[in-house]
């Protein structure tokens, strides 16, 4: 697949290194300097490189919005028309502090994401685990049990782009629902990065959702 | 120690059945039928008993509240002065058809009931996993790697407690922090039940929480 990652931030920047190394084709843009975006698609390896947002976004069968909650609007001016594209957003719908979430409760930043941007087939996943854990993960792709990753969106066929590159990462992809799900998904990264960055164990940390046998007494 | 059932439904009942046959005496109350408590005292053995929701919080060391949301004010005044106690609560603030969460995002259910008891140590626990793992869980506490269960609060006694009871039922216990967290742990309830009672795989879910290694690339 071809891939374009808005905002090459600790997440995005590790989440299309891995992606690229998985063998798909990346484009790093949106970054604070340019340097940084060469250097990331240049260790990235040859499937990558460095773009603006509307480069990133043409031809990309698939984007990844990765940016600061405030700087949404900004690059998805940059990007220009994403209509009938899959975006998968891990960005936050974070106050300026970074302290709590603007959106929450009655809707999500995801949800307000798709309000948005209308046509754009947009899916929620990888907010829900720390950029720390992202590069572990990868390398332990191959053992038998994976940590998992909960994902949500309300168009079928971005959701299976969405648990393609989940599984490209290393984890079990999850699939809770509809979009509306992400006002849970959200609350629950809160949870998550209190645990990685609050936390005794230090942030490297994903969750695994597990099955019992239900038992009677 | 000595705990008290204030709700002994499904959460109610079954984690006091677990409580009691991990030794501890235990005091079932407020069910829709003496009848119904008398049974499950009878079937938790002989540590467990039935009886008012007065008689469960009187000298007890610790009540378990998991009644429905729309239930609790009803069971708070029928067990009567609870100052000084610790109280864990897996009740969440679901609405009348028990879709959607009436307190999210600025507060949550644990917190309203803490303003609600002043002098009453609040926990929040137990809420984040379906009742229908618990005995799968207890039955497989003695192996190595176990479940995660968060929990939050502000009073240090009563974590500590809350943590012991959570690993008397065979999970991990995992601080998440304040209680304030709970505004977070509420709506992961609401996911992990989406993918217990909506997923493919059955009810009997749980999660873990795991440590992994920070790598740089």
């Amino acid at each position: 697949m071809r891939i374009g990652i808005l905002g090459s931030g600790l997440m995005g920047g590790k989440l299309g290194t891995i992606f690229a190394r998985a063998g798909h084709d990346v484009i790093f843009s949106y970054s604070r300097s340019r340097r940084k975006l060469n250097r990331l698609a240049r260790e990235a390896g040859s499937r990558a490189s460095a773009g603006t947002p509307r480069e990133a976004a043409e031809e990309a069968d698939v984007l990844l919005l990765a940016v600061h909650w405030s700087r949404v609007n900004d690059v998805l001016k940059q990007a220009g028309d994403l209509s009938g594209k899959v975006l998968i957003t891990c960005s936050m719908p974070m106050n300026a502090s970074d302290t709590a979430l603007t959106i929450a409760h009655g809707s999500s930043g995801a949800e307000a994401l798709a309000k948005r941007t209308k046509r754009v087939k947009v899916v929620s996943a990888f907010g829900t685990i720390p950029s720390e854990v992202l590069f572990d993960v990868y390398a332990k792709r191959r053992k038998k049990v994976r940590p998992s990753l909960v994902y949500c969106g309300d168009n079928k066929r971005a959701k299976t782009v969405a648990a393609r590159l989940i599984r490209d990462v290393g984890f079990d992809p999850v699939d809770v629902g509809p979009l509306r799900m992400a006002r849970y998904a959200e609350p629950f990264t809160m949870l998550m990065a209190q645990v990685a960055y609050e936390g005794k164990g230090g942030p490297a940390v994903a969750y695994r959702i597990e099955q019992f046998k239900e038992r009677k007494g």
